[in-house]
């Protein structure tokens, strides 16, 4: 029987109330199919971690994660630790460390997600974003002289590498060929006169090898737009770092709200680990309460069942989840209902049950 | 009687087009008005310049411009000149040499015009952006190395000097102040771990001599979010080079579409002239067709009207253009009508010529 070795880091916030309810779906499903098994080891780091310890995670965190298949991750953050402390030694050193280039987060509104949009149809909300995760804007290097004088100038470097810039768009192109779908590159070289008009080089070069792909390219400011007034154009997506972020936001808003945005950080050559977080922060105002929507971490652990290869138990639980919002309405607040957090979760896990 | 001199840089695709109808308007204002006298300057710049001079504007443009009391711009770039180049050398070179550091975009639904959203009250779609305008993000500074081997890696630096950041949003806090309403402040401190760790100690530090003023702080992805799902919370906004870049054309695309949005480059110290210009781009796809929507550009030459002391008149201009939208319906394609750019320029004047 196949096993896989998942890392939980539930987090701070909402994050554990959350991270519970897709483990539930997780074990549920492992349950109901004989050929898996899913094995569980909690990390308690996070904030809390940090107040105790002054540090986010185990010194040897990174190498105690080495040993998972995958890592499943509620949200970082809360008042009194700055978050450039919390994110840059936890989140994105995670990231960073196991070589996540690749998010990917899916823009689609589910059946029964509430459509926020006046002129479009529903199915023109189908996006799937491929956001480039390891360097670029979110590379860190930067500097910040003279601090405190009059002539004080901070600097933040993007560092846009070959390597970097080409796998990223290479995955893309393939993700888009596979999927029969166009692929629409987001840049923005009319301003970043480096770093973007290397990305739309880099872009043109890699779509020669492509040529049974139809490709679009955007500015951002552009896209951030054409998001809102025509989302059927956008397919496949491509884009950086920053910009992915920032639109996959924008696009989470779209689709039903953040409280169903789910994301993979994907190291393709599975030399390390991946990891897989909805979207959302901690929600420090609401922690502690019961009513963090499990959605967007339940889907995220559908992608973790499409990443060990498990696509049709990933299916169920997408599925599952469209079920809910269509017919039973078994919803947190944030999405106009009344239930709780573990609410959502066992009926999520129930249609499973009777789904499979 | 007071005079004003302007000079029009049309430039490139519909920018002629809409640029005519904003100075049809204008000199409507001056003629109805004996107070002050408008005197325009045109001058060719653009792609089609570049294309016989091998540069976007003459080598002492910037010297030329530097005697006028306003610059009325249409749009710059065309197929064929790479981006980077035309916008550089024209555009951006114009808001970094006469230091027009003040990026003013309103994003307000006016009366009339289309709202697309479902969840949201037509009066919640009322924000100022106040981007800065003169370096960030936009600086220019990188470097490309090692170009064409493996390790090529290209480098784009956002520079944040103190006295760049502080002017912004003293700046921001002045408008808030003056117009009695709350000051939100977007950037990214958890990813710009320099860049904008620095600009949120400077947006405390500076909210420290105004107490009076209510604020708020978000990070750009949340923001994003939020301007979709909650406008209401958005009153006076300031923000970054690229975050406004790209959040006033999501606003755009909330508060009527990208041809209504208008913005003013202002250099406050009136040390150099400040330029009006709609936010949209030349549209090569339809330019010369005569169906350019020049209610961006009305509206940008209200702001200048603004800027140059006459707000009863700006007022005026913004009234007439929420007239049109909400009663006679004279329309360009891109808003559902089917009128022409110059018959929507009539209209406008004559509803001034009713209302003065
Ligand atoms: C928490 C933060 C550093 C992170 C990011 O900006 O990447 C988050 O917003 C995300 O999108 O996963
Ligand atoms: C044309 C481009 C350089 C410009 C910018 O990014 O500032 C435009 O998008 C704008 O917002 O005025």
């Amino acid at each position: 029987m196949k096993q896989f070795k998942i890392a939980v880091i539930a987090g701070d916030g909402i994050g554990p109330e959350v991270i519970n309810e897709g483990i539930k779906v997780l074990k549920k499903v492992a349950e109901l199919d004989s050929g898996f098994q899913l094995d569980f080891t909690y990390f308690p780091w996070g904030c809390e971690f940090y107040a105790e310890n002054g540090r986010m995670m185990d010194d040897d965190g990174i190498d105690k994660l080495k040993a998972f298949d995958a890592i499943y991750l509620g949200a970082v953050g809360f008042p009194g630790v700055p978050d450039h402390i919390s994110l840059w030694e936890l989140l994105l050193k995670i990231r960073k460390s196991f070589d996540q280039y690749v998010n990917i987060r899916p823009v689609t509104l589910l059946k029964g997600a509430h459509l926020p949009l006046v002129d479009v149809k529903r199915e023109d909300i189908d996006m799937l974003f491929i956001r480039e995760n390891s360097e670029g804007e979110y590379s860190g290097a930067g500097d910040w002289l003279f601090k405190g004088q009059e002539h004080e100038v901070v600097l933040q470097n993007g560092v846009f590498s070959r390597k970097g810039t080409e796998r990223i768009i290479r995955y893309a192109f393939e993700t888009a060929k596979k999927e029969g779908r166009s692929l629409t590159s987001i840049s923005k070289a009319n301003a970043l006169n480096y770093s973007m008009v290397f990305w739309d080089q880099v872009f043109e070069e890699v779509s020669r090898e492509y040529p049974e792909v139809e490709t679009a390219s955007y500015l951002v400011d552009a896209a951030a737009m054409l998001m809102i007034k025509d989302p059927k154009r956008f397919e496949v997506v491509v884009t950086s770092n920053l910009f992915g972020d920032i639109l996959t936001d924008l696009g989470a808003a779209l689709a039903g709200g953040i409280g169903l945005a789910a994301g993979a950080n994907i190291n393709p050559e599975r030399e390390f680990p991946s990891m897989f977080e909805p979207i959302h922060g901690s929600a420090p105002d609401i922690a502690g309460k019961g009513i963090g929507n499990p959605l967007a971490s339940i889907w995220s652990a559908s992608q973790m069942l499409d990443f060990f290869g498990y696509e049709s138990h990933g299916k169920i639980v997408l599925d599952a989840i469209e079920q809910l919002l269509l017919e039973d309405r078994v919803l947190t607040p944030d999405m106009h209902g009344t239930a709780s957090t573990s609410e959502v979760g066992d009926r999520v896990t129930e249609i499973i049950e009777s789904i499979i």
